[in-house]
């Protein structure tokens, strides 16, 4: 396996059940067993490029291996954890490999956006993000594919490793496959409509969009740059936490990026002694609308199972009944009239909408033209729902402190059943609207969504669940999530396990 | 003189030359004087209806007189001021009778916009800035006229009180040309291109736009909801701080009200003990392009001479070079990008657009279609501008405490001239651009600017003195006008002394 060369079919895998994954270490299980000295990064490289060879042939979770970069960038890792002096002030991110959604950019590595239009681009840069993973200590692993410049949710042709007749979901759903193959121990995502939720949901992983400006998009290809979040994936709410840590911060390069305090996220992850500690006295809101509607049976069961581990460990759960006029045509109009100029604007800006158009995807290529087509009386009337969504939502959020919903209404979806429509709120919808249903309000919001493994459909699929906080109350998410891991053990099972 | 009517033409008045207005007292000055008990609130309307009676037949500032109502207010008003429990309690504008500019709503009171679209309305509700009028004991003495729903500078049929031949700049112009002739002491007027600077530099009064979101623009009629802002009209700084103290302040009902800790503004005039003590150290800017571009050579002596003031008086007077890229055609496509899109999109949603259309002007009307047809990219575009703009104004501010520049370039122009080009950047460009062009980049950025008399032309036309800050800074612009109104009396010059 060469430096920054595509993942080869080396070995021939099952395109349908589930991947025969191995169990791999968490983040913070890693950070630990290198401090102690029984792990070397070396070794945690060589087996997720192990990984890479065995399974990515088929699963076809990464664009770009950074095989021979990675190696060296652990020998240089080793060299600092044998120093004594030097070992107790290396992060917990120190020596760990990361995959890195392929919609961000990297100095020097191939950046495709899982598109054939930029299938050559090299950028000069690394986006902030990635320049944070270095400052850490962390290592970029592998470029993670990506649904067609994120505007969808399958991620073509990543496949589910629950299910390789299955979507990983998307668009970042390259890095949820990794991580649940052990390719990776945390990845990056971003998430304008749910591409961070989504495939945490779709393959069993936890992701964490964070509020709309706390983690830099500078160097990272846009989708809708009001929209627009990069966040963490990874396998538990703790990794989650320590990435987070390690991300966010104010950024003059990227024009929304806001100032305010950092957080120690992943202390306050230990706020509470026990779980019971953790949720004591927290008001959960259960929205009666909406959100519940049209569900999978298997997906309800195991939402409402886990509001009643939350209600076992202490919290407050209360109903909570949204304005009326919060339905699917509000959260759909109000989306599209954002997102399909914005999208489409950019694609123009960068050229590639001209000089390239024969390079997208049929379906990229006509949001595209559609985006282009819509006057700027609809974006205007998009910009000022959010606003009155966005007050009604904050209001919401003094009510109680975090809101619980399904994060996807389906699980994973069949590769060959994507056309099939489901009917939600009354339509006829199409597969990807089921995963993107209950996400895109929050980005709209730009308030903090996570996305956790909470169980599992009667034919093995994991099934996911969200929780959300007013803005900048990420530590409330992580908290109630890692107290609701501390109890359950969704977040532990592996593919083969379900084989 | 009955209720609510329609100023009449009682008198016949010159078309011509100067109005041969008498002195009128500052609200500071009459509020000294009802407190001291020698002059009664009853008196000063009476004086202001005697004045509209003289002069509004030609003058035309008025649509509306508020005879009855204001001499009930002031009825009640006396009776206050005759107790002397209450009478320490009372506020400075309490009793004092103010200008309300036509786009702003006002309970049961005729609201025209200075358009026939609007000439049977009649709101429910009074605007938020009206009902702290209310609160704080002022009296709208006139509903004053603005150019057709605030989308223009010239503001027909009202005339300039320094020549009745002229504009009174607009599109508060019935706001400035009602304060010269004394018909109110204070005046409310909007700005979202520059309408409450404009007529205040045509007219020779004070206006300051605050920073964006300071003041509700709840119940005014919008221009631009991202660009309009209410404020104050007042003969000097002072007066406009006393304004600005009843009008700021957070209201739920306007989206983009921001919550600020209030600032006592009068307060900060006195500040320094002598004007010196105000100015002393202050950084002034003095940019080096664009805005001193083009100038009428009598504005551009005024400014200089003022900008010598401010060094007398121990400023520290820098020059400052915007970045090169701030050139005429980037504020007028980020202004109209955002500007007539937002315009457009209002008056669909009200309805006048389609069931009313033929009640507008020619102009206005065509600048409604012209906004319906602005594609959401160009829209975006003009927003994305907007962000790199107050983001290097911002940046400026940090280099310097305020910008001094002119207010407008020419002089009130004429109104049978209004067709003849004037050349600026470059380009043959109709007079509305001069009056505009160096005050709505303040809009754009969303910056207090305050303007303030600084001279006259050799043909006796005031000139205007426009000085910015950085968001929320208003203390610094009103100290320093304040200061500079103290060493000079271009602001207590009136039209008679120069017929």
């Amino acid at each position: 396996m060469g430096d920054d060369t595509s993942a080869m079919n080396e070995q021939q895998q099952p395109t349908t059940g589930a991947l025969p994954t191995q169990p791999q270490l968490t983040i913070a299980e890693a950070a630990q067993h290198l401090r102690a000295g029984d792990l070397t990064s070396v070794a945690l490289v060589e087996d997720c490029l192990q990984r890479i060879a065995q399974w990515d042939g088929t699963l076809q979770a990464c664009v770009t291996v950074l095989g021979e970069r990675a190696l060296a960038a652990a020998r240089a890792a080793d060299e600092q954890f044998q120093n004594k002096r030097t070992r107790r002030t290396l992060t917990p991110l120190f020596g760990i490999p990361i995959g890195v959604k392929d919609l961000i950019e990297t100095a020097g590595i191939r950046t495709t956006a899982g598109s054939r239009v930029l299938d050559d681009w090299m950028p000069d840069e690394d986006a902030t993000v990635v320049t944070k993973l270095h400052t850490v200590g962390a290592i970029p692993i592998a470029k993670t594919n990506t649904h067609e410049f994120a505007w969808g949710v399958f991620t073509p042709p990543t496949r589910n490793p629950w299910d390789m007749a299955r979507v990983p979901g998307g668009s970042s759903g390259g890095s949820a496959a990794a991580l649940v193959a052990g390719i990776c121990l945390g990845a990056l995502g971003t998430d304008t409509g749910g591409s961070i939720r989504i495939p945490a949901a779709c393959c069993g992983v936890t992701g964490l969009k964070p509020t709309y400006g706390l983690v830099s998009r500078a160097g990272i290809i846009s989708l809708s740059w009001s929209l627009d979040h990069a966040g963490p994936l990874a396998r538990t709410v703790k990794d989650c936490a320590l990435l987070l840590d390690a991300l966010a911060g104010h950024d003059p390069r990227d024009p929304d990026s806001v100032e305010v305090p950092l957080l120690d996220y992943s202390a306050a992850l230990a706020a509470g002694r026990t779980p019971e500690d953790a949720v004591r006295g927290t008001r959960i809101g259960v929205p009666t609308t909406f959100f519940f509607n049209d569900l999978d049976p298997d997906v309800e069961a195991a939402v409402r199972a886990a509001i009643a581990v939350f209600e076992r460990l202490g919290a407050s759960i209360r109903e909570v009944a949204l304005p009326p006029e919060l339905d699917a045509d509000f959260f759909t109009n109000c989306y599209r009239a954002i997102q399909r100029p914005e999208a489409s604007l950019y694609h123009h800006e960068m050229g590639w909408a001209t000089e390239r158009a024969d390079r997208y995807t049929p379906a990229t290529r006509a949001s595209i033209e559609l985006g282009a087509a819509i006057p700027a009386s609809v974006y205007i009337h998009g910009q000022r729902m959010r606003q009155t969504f966005t007050a009604q939502m904050r209001d919401l959020f003094t009510e109680v402190d975090a809101l619980i919903t399904p994060t996807i209404l389906i699980p994973a979806p069949c590769i060959d059943a994507l056309d099939e429509p489901v009917t939600i709120d009354g339509r006829a919808e199409g597969k990807g609207y089921a995963l993107l249903r209950n996400c895109f309000p929050f980005d709209i919001s730009g308030q903090p969504a996570l996305s956790l493994p909470c169980g599992f459909t009667r034919d093995g699929l994991p099934i996911g669940l969200q929780l959300t906080a007013n803005h900048f109350n990420e530590a409330t998410l992580l908290r109630l999530g890692h107290a609701y891991q501390c109890v359950t053990d969704w977040h532990t099972r592996q593919p083969h396990a379900q084989a």
